[in-house]
């Protein structure tokens, strides 16, 4: 029987010009000094920084900043993070960026009001203080705006690692689709990656469905496909970097995992030792792997796999096997992947992985044989040599 | 261009035996004495008023009780509600029951920590400050388990009307769908209808949606109509009563409001005349009304209703005109209300209502002439004399 939790706090300002509410949302939830968290430079010369210092100023926030958080969010700049934040005394945390800024944010708002070193903190799902966090999106990706989690990476080690809990939802997100209308094509491709992989690691579940939930995800993530195609060519449509944004961010909330089970999250788990060790984007790292591990589980549950091809890729199944309808279900995911220019195999990370590469990120996305990542297949360490092996051939 | 906020807090604990839950939730809400509101025998006899009194008891959570709420609730209970919280000083309320219940307790919520009279906040959207309400769901339909809405009926001069705000939005739903499995046929069907209704009436709009809300809309409606047939025959149908039980959240939570505008809630606004005067079921009132209303607005925005019949009706377009693709959609969702044994007219209500009362009617839901309910048509008074004339035929 479907048995599920569903908690999303997250008060949502969508729309365009939406970042001028951020003063008022701040007041909301009571911050008075500030540390506005950020990326590179495109939030600096797009002139949406300048907007915030001046609503926030405008209405008499005081705020401290701290920019540099560069993609799969490193260690050494939330410490920095956190030693300002208490050093400022900051309340509220705002991150003006995508998920990478997002969950370094969240880093430094669990960080502020503990004496733990924050890397003691990985691993914990149920963490239960921190500073509020409010979120100006720059990039539909992540869906880390409204979700209860993070990643970080340890600069010192290249372990790249999650941590969560029910403190670490923001408290708003300002979503304008217009922010996202300047990013470079591969970084939404890997925006998009990222959105649909968040539906589909939640539909590839052993356990008991809900019809409701699946007919949501299996929209989603065709919505996010067709919109996500018209934006190589009109990457200024406002229709769909809209369709896109607020999809991202529903596709992590919450509502695609109103089932039974968390789904399988294999791809993350291993696509995060991809990004570890090598700097991929996240989105590239989960297009590498998801056919190859699409592939080699899908035995383990043939209707799900078939369901879907026909649901969610809208395989016709007449006149095949089940066989030929599942693998046309994946074939289908990738040759999306590839319409957007994205990596569908290790090899084309052009990274020059060899097999002491791959036995190590394996000994890694096992926690050193301690772990295994996956439901619809749990997934040893051998495993995981073989599915890397494979798609880097 | 499409503008929205989202603000959906309320924590929800969905699956069998939830209700275990009760205390737990109460504590994380930080409510130390708490006034249990209900309506009549079943939550009694069903033994789930017991089950929560003594998960109260176990976690030492002082507790007063409050039963009696009917079907479209009234101002003399939550009168005697607010003062019974005053004096009891509670701080939290616990809604056992549908959406009545769930509405009185939002109102005891309000006039517990206000000097004003609770019927001074009717029109009001915007209310801030109120007790934290729980619930336990124990019928599908109003989505009052995470709106922000309530309505209440005045008992001294038939006045229906409802209002709102942040603050009102529950803090935790328990939703488990086996106590909704001993509900009555009929109120089972006019559940489903008010949760059918929730989203159709955001649907139809004259400004501009999103297509990942459009398909959402569709596929809660299409799930909501195949799992409502089912429960004619398996009124115990774990499955059926879950897909519906959630659906009915989601359809009033805000999801299917994501786009640019309120939608036409003429519907609502019209039925709930009739609620009051005749006491008819909430539900009832809406099916008895909307294919006469549908019929009368839809030459309005025809794009918008073809739209519905195609993709939300599943009615095929070829070689019909849009005059009967539009028609096809009406009638088919007029003719699953009739498979429910719903009313779809006001003479199948069986209350002899005559020309005087559908005048008055009309006056009250203009509120004297001075509202136009709808957004599809702003219909004024004369307007709803000629719909609720023609579906009284």
């Amino acid at each position: 029987m479907v048995k599920f939790n569903y908690y999303t706090p997250t008060e949502i300002v969508f729309g365009e010009n939406s970042e001028y509410e951020v003063a008022n949302l701040i007041k909301v939830y009571k911050g008075k000094k500030v540390l506005v968290h950020y990326g590179g430079k495109s939030a600096l010369e797009s002139g949406l920084l300048d907007r915030i210092y001046e609503a926030l100023t405008a209405n008499e926030i005081t705020y401290v900043s701290l920019g540099g958080v560069v993609a799969n969010p490193v260690l050494s700049k939330i410490e920095e993070g956190i030693t300002l934040a208490k050093t400022e005394k900051v309340d509220f945390v705002l991150a003006v960026g995508g998920g990478s800024v997002i969950d370094s944010s969240k880093a430094i708002a669990v960080g502020a009001l503990s004496k733990e070193p924050i890397w003691s903190f990985v691993g914990n799902i149920d963490i239960k203080k921190a500073l509020p966090v409010g979120v100006v999106l720059t990039i539909a990706a992540a869906g880390s705006e409204m979700s209860s989690g993070a990643v970080i990476t340890n600069d010192t080690n290249d372990l790249k690692r999650d941590f969560g809990g029910r403190a670490l939802r923001p408290v708003f997100a300002i979503l304008n689709p217009e922010l996202t209308y300047t990013l470079p094509t591969y970084q939404t491709a890997c925006g998009v990656a990222d959105i649909i992989m968040h539906t589909v690691e939640r539909y590839f579940t052993n356990k008991t469905s809900m019809e409701i939930t699946d007919q949501i995800s299996n929209v989603l993530i065709q919505t996010v496909m067709r919109h996500a195609l018209v934006l190589l060519d009109e990457p200024t449509n406002y229709e769909s970097r809209a369709e896109i944004m607020w999809s991202g961010s529903l596709s992590h909330n919450g509502l695609t995992g109103a089932r039974a089970s968390g789904g399988d999250w294999a791809c993350h788990q291993m696509g995060h030792e991809l990004s570890a060790k090598y700097g991929v984007a996240h989105g590239a790292s989960l297009t590498a792997l998801w056919p190859t591990w699409a592939r080699y589980v899908s035995g383990e549950n043939k209707e799900r796999f078939k369901k879907f091809a026909i649901e969610v890729m809208e395989v016709d199944p007449s006149d095949k096997t089940s066989s030929e309808i599942i693998d046309q279900g994946i074939l289908k995911l990738e040759d999306f992947f590839k319409k957007l220019d994205l990596p569908t195999t290790l090899k084309a990370l052009d990274k020059d992985i060899n097999e002491e590469d791959i036995k190590d990120m394996a000994l890694k996305a096992t926690h050193n044989n301690t772990f295994n990542p996956g439901e619809i297949k749990k997934l040893h360490y051998e495993d995981i040599i073989n599915i890397m092996s494979k798609a880097n051939q």
